[in-house]
């Protein structure tokens, strides 16, 4: 809450008039965004474990991660809200999810709803695509502890 | 607008209390998303023009979309409120975008925001991987025409 002094309540200003000036200076959001043009050689490659790299790039609401798995590499079982579509380029990923246990192989593709618990194991050296909605925060500022612990 | 036929207003019906049952019965959204595990071979392959194929699958909130155009095709200009980023996996794209000429290779990302006009020439014979948030009602709902009139 912001620290009011005052005590007597003045009266509500008055709302500007929106005429055509003053709506030429609002910027529309969508000029805010930026065009990016990104080549994967040029975004850094994070080593989270000795199998497991990543790298990400961000758009407006969205994440797109090349998440690179050498054969063994478990992802602990996790769930987060963000929406994830997973596309698997190279390699395998046998994932426990919704009670159900499902090898991806290359060419294939999950879509894991929000908060859906899983886990995975790299049957094969493995470049998996994932796209997020929103943006991964715990990836973007570090706190992804359960990626950064070894592959057991 | 609602067709109401009643002239009289009547009063406000209170707002059911929000006891635990009802918030029990209330589903919450994330269950209701399900899990999707799709081979990109079992997509239908749109026939969009000579020289352009689609496939594409919907998540909850984003579309991902395998884009094959052989050398030569050209999207023409066009834009739209989703959000898109543009992976290229084989080929080059050269994109008219933001003022710019930009030439997306293999391995190279971009990021276009909402509503900012873009148009593209394949290079080569190319596969694009476009991701969307909100999924695009229009190649959903088969209202693209910009991309069914040929190759210009």
């Amino acid at each position: 809450m912001p620290n009011t002094k005052s005590k007597t309540r003045s009266k509500p200003k008055p709302k500007p008039r929106r005429t055509r000036a003053r709506l030429a200076k609002t910027p529309i959001k969508a000029n805010l965004a930026k065009l990016k043009y990104i080549p994967w050689s040029t975004v850094e490659v994070e080593n989270l474990n000795p199998l497991l790299q990543r790298q990400m790039l961000v758009g407006e609401t969205m994440m797109l991660a090349r998440v690179l798995l050498k054969k063994g590499c478990i992802v602990p079982e996790h769930s987060h809200h963000n929406e994830q579509i997973t596309y698997i380029l190279e390699g395998a990923l046998k994932f426990w999810i919704d009670g159900k246990v499902i090898v991806v192989n290359a060419g294939e593709v999950l879509a894991i709803p929000p908060h859906m618990p899983h886990k995975a194991e790299a049957l094969e050296d493995t470049v998996d695509l994932d796209v997020f909605n929103p943006p991964r925060e715990d990836w973007l500022n570090k706190t992804d502890k359960y990626l950064r612990s070894g592959s057991k």
